[in-house]
C-alpha cells in the first residue's frame, strides 16, 4: 500500500481536471441529487488513438498493416514492382501516402480481409506480443496511458459501462482491450469491414471480406455509438477532431453531462502536437471546448505518470 | 408466495426442455467441472419474432408499418392512388405482397426513415402504447412469453448476457424491450437502416435514412452478433429457419454450448406452425435439431402458460 491507497486516480496530479472527473463522478452517485445518473444510463466512451495509447508517429494500426505486408511479401514476388506495396517494403512512407485512398483500400484488403474473423484475432495477439514501437520500444500495449486506466477502471467501479469508439478497427482492438483496458469485446465501437458468414467443410465461419461498413470517426462516432449501444452517453473522452462529433452529440443531451479532451503537450514523457499535426489533429475541438464545457486535460500539467512502467515523479 | 417459491422456471412443465435449460445453466456455474463457461464468455442470444414475443398473423413490425401508413394518409393525397400505400389504405394484404422489394422498401422509407432517432423512438412507444392485436386485442407487449421471461432471467441471474439478435429493426425494439424483457438498449441487435449525423439549429441530431445497413436474418446473424457482440454466444434460442445460421455459429464453438427452437405447437393459447408457414417458417432448421443437439421446445406440452394475463393450467 502507498500513500495513495484510497485515491481513484493517484496518476493524476490535484488540478482542474482531476477535480472536475472526480465531481461528475460523485454528483452522477448521488442518488437524489441535482446531477444524479440513473445506473442504465452511465454509459462512458474513449476514443483510443491518442486518447487510451499513443498514436505517433502514427495510428498503431498503421504500423500493424505495415509489419504485416512486410511479413507477407515473400508470398507476393508480385509486391516488389507494384504500389503501394513497393512503397511500403521500400519504408517510403510518402510513397504510400501517395497512393491516396485506393492505395489505402489496397493495403486494407491485403491485411484485413480474405480471412476468418478467428484468423486474424490470432495475428492481431502474434503481433501484439511480438512487435516493438519504432521510438519506445515498448510492446504496443505497452504505451497505454496509466491515468486513464484508473479513470476507467474509477468509472466501472462507480456502475458506468466504459465503452471504446474508435476510428480503429473494432477487430484490431478486440483481442487485447480487454487485457490492457478492461473493456470486453462487447464493448469495442470501431470501423470494421464487412463480414460473410460461410460454412467451409461443416464448419461455420465468419470471414473478413474487402468492403468497409462503418468508418467510426468524426460524424461515424456518434453513428456507431448509436447503432451500437442506443442509447446517448453521459461523458466522452477524446483528443483529436474526429473526436469533435462524439463530444458533441454526449454533452448535447439532458443533465449531467462530461465531455474532455486530452491536449498531448508533453514531449518529455510522450508527444507534444495539436492543431498542425497529421495524426490526430486537435484544432476545431480545441477551439469548441470552452464553449461547451468540455475539460481539457494538460498531459504534462495534469499527469503524475503517463506509461506503466516509467516512474511515478 | 407459491408452490413454485425458488423454482426459476415456474412457467415451464417438468419435461426433457426444461431439464435441459437447468443442467445447462448449472454446469455452466459449476466452477472447474467440464461444463462450465467462464462469466465472460457467457453471452446468450434470443431471436424476438416467434421467439420472445408472437409473430402472428405476420410480424408485429409490419402491422406497425401498416399503421403508420394509415396515420399518415391524411397528410399524403397521393397515396391514395399510388401502390404500395393503395393496397395498405385498402386493406389488401395480397397486393401489399405484391409490390415486392420494391414496395417493401418504399413502405420502410415512409415508415422508418426520414426522421430522427428520438423521433422514431417516440412513435413506436405511442404505438405499443396505443395499437392491439387484431386477434387478441392485447397490446403488443402483453404478447410477449412469461416462460420465456423467465428463462432471461434465469440466465441473468447465473451471470450470462442476454441479447435480442433479430430480423427486426433494433431502433423498433429498443424503445420498450427494456421493460418488456429486462434488455438494455445496448444489449439488442437488429436489422437498421442506416444513419446521417447533422447539426440541426445547433442541436446534433441522428437521421434514419432509407439505405438499409444490416438484414439481421439467416446468413446476417451471426454476422450481426460478430459486429455488435465480438464473441460467439454459448447459447442460443430462436424459433424458424431464420435463425439457422445463429443456431449453427453458437453450438459449432468449444465447450458447453446450448441451442434451441421453440416449436409452435399450440393453437389453443397461441398459434400452431411450422414448415408451410410464411412467416417463421420453420422447417430446415427443425431437421437438423436432433443432428445438431439442438433442443426442441414444444409449446403445447412444454408451457404452462404463455402470456402473463393468462391463468396457469
Amino acid at each position: 500500500m502507498t500513500s495513495n491507497a484510497g485515491d481513484p486516480l493517484p496518476s493524476w496530479n490535484d488540478g482542474a481536471a482531476r477535480r472536475a472527473i472526480l465531481d461528475f463522478v460523485a454528483g452522477a452517485t448521488r442518488n437524489g441529487g441535482p446531477q444524479f445518473v440513473p445506473p442504465e444510463e452511465r454509459i462512458a466512451v474513449f476514443d483510443n488513438d491518442g486518447t487510451l495509447w499513443a498514436e505517433k508517429p502514427m495510428y498503431f494500426q498503421l504500423l500493424f498493416v505495415l509489419d504485416r505486408i512486410r511479413a507477407l511479401a515473400p508470398h507476393h514476388p508480385e509486391w516488389r514492382d507494384t504500389e503501394p506495396f513497393k512503397s511500403v517494403l521500400a519504408g517510403n512512407i510518402a510513397g504510400v501516402a501517395a497512393s491516396g485512398e485506393h492505395g489505402a483500400m489496397v493495403l486494407l484488403a491485403a491485411t484485413h480481409a480474405g480471412m476468418t474473423t478467428e484468423e486474424f484475432s490470432a495475428i492481431v495477439r502474434d503481433w501484439m506480443s511480438a512487435a516493438r514501437h519504432p521510438a519506445t520500444g515498448k510492446p504496443y500495449n505497452g504505451m497505454t496511458y496509466v491515468p486513464m486506466q484508473e479513470l476507467m477502471q474509477h468509472l466501472r467501479a462507480n456502475g458506468f459501462k466504459t465503452y471504446i469508439v474508435s476510428g480503429g478497427g473494432q477487430e484490431f482492438m478486440r483481442p487485447w482491450v480487454e487485457a490492457a483496458y478492461g473493456v470486453p469485446p462487447e464493448h469495442v465501437v470501431g470501423s470494421y469491414v464487412d463480414l460473410k458468414f460461410e460454412v467451409r467443410d461443416g464448419t461455420p465461419v465468419l470471414l473478413k471480406v474487402p468492403s468497409i461498413g462503418l468508418v467510426d470517426d468524426h460524424a461515424g462516432k456518434p453513428v456507431g455509438i448509436q447503432r451500437f449501444i442506443g442509447r446517448r452517453p453521459v461523458f466522452a473522452f477524446g483528443n483529436s477532431d474526429g473526436d469533435f462529433e462524439m463530444l458533441q452529440w454526449t454533452t448535447a443531451g439532458e443533465g449531467a453531462r462530461f465531455g474532455a479532451i486530452l491536449h498531448h503537450t508533453d514531449d518529455k514523457r510522450e508527444f507534444a502536437y495539436d492543431r498542425d499535426s497529421k495524426v490526430g489533429k486537435l484544432d476545431k475541438a480545441l477551439d469548441a471546448a470552452n464553449d461547451n464545457g468540455w475539460v481539457v486535460v494538460d498531459m504534462a500539467q495534469d499527469w503524475k505518470r503517463v506509461f506503466a512502467d516509467a516512474a511515478t515523479d
